[in-house]
């Protein structure tokens, strides 16, 4: 931020403006203060029968690397219909979201994940334009090692221990700290 | 946004960007994207005994009604963190965040409730710069018809039900659809 987004002054200042505790972005001539926030990231899970679907990023960062269907929470829209539209946009697929499962802080970066299970409609899916492939994996197929961000590896962790214990339990964490309750592959 | 916060320019205007398929507010100039996004508010409601403990609010919106202590979410900052900070804030009180009662979408004003259930530690509290007075309820002294947003309604149902249940279960909801399997008061 280099100018004022309301009045265009490029008289910008760091400081604790009356009634806060922490610094802001503040506008010297207007007086705007510019919060700042962390974002949602939303995504979803599809499952068919006894696989999930991940996608390959067509992007970067992480390009090349498999992913479980994610992205910004866009005004006006519930986490849930963005996880929705985010496996649309990835996958060309449809899924009925089911349950929550994880809850990942990744601070450094000012982003919060929540992730559902969802059911694959009709277990159809296609190549969204981000994606390279899109494809179902069984639990021994997974690319453990190939998976594009550690939010996927702890939802895909949270997910098969849940299969096998037959269980709906949502796990939170914070990066680094990535597998409380969860067994490490 | 009046004008460019990257370049200071005033030539805004809302169109798609490519490899997009939403409008955004894109810089003429400059072509850079200001993407906006939801904000998260973080709170949890301090359990003591069979009490909860609640603020009434000294600022507007909803000034002189009570509510779970909750607010934006910081940069850096874990969800878990940021409730505890908001009830260090509002009830000058210290809590140990239990489990996560509920999700609530609001939509219209892009926010993300996410609302624990704590402990307070040794039953002490005071009053934040933020509340005209902070107490603790029994559920039959709940001030329901004062209560300061829907959020905070939709976190004390879900909350003295679980209680009721014996159960910690994770409730989803988006205004104005309340009440997904919860008694209405």
């Amino acid at each position: 931020m280099n100018y004022c987004s309301h009045c265009g002054s490029a008289d910008l200042v760091l400081r604790v403006p009356e009634q806060d505790n922490q610094e802001r972005i503040v506008c010297a001539n207007c007086q705007t203060i510019h919060y700042q926030n962390p974002k949602v990231v939303t995504g979803c899970l599809p499952v068919w029968q006894d696989q999930v679907l991940l996608c390959r990023r067509a992007i970067e960062p992480r390009h090349g690397l498999w992913n479980v269907p994610s992205g910004y929470l866009e005004n006006g829209e519930s986490v849930e219909a963005g996880a929705r539209r985010e496996v649309r946009e990835e996958a060309a697929a449809e899924v009925e979201v089911n349950y929550l499962i994880t809850l990942y802080n990744l601070q450094k970066v000012n982003q919060v994940y929540l992730q559902f299970v969802g059911n694959l409609v009709d277990g159809k899916f296609g190549v969204g334009p981000e994606s390279l492939e899109c494809r179902l994996f069984r639990e021994d197929e997974i690319p453990w090692d190939d998976i594009a961000f550690t939010s996927s590896t702890y939802t895909l962790r949270a997910y098969f221990q849940n299969r096998k214990l037959g269980t709906q339990t949502f796990y939170r964490a914070s990066f680094p700290e990535l597998s409380p309750g969860l067994p490490i592959s």
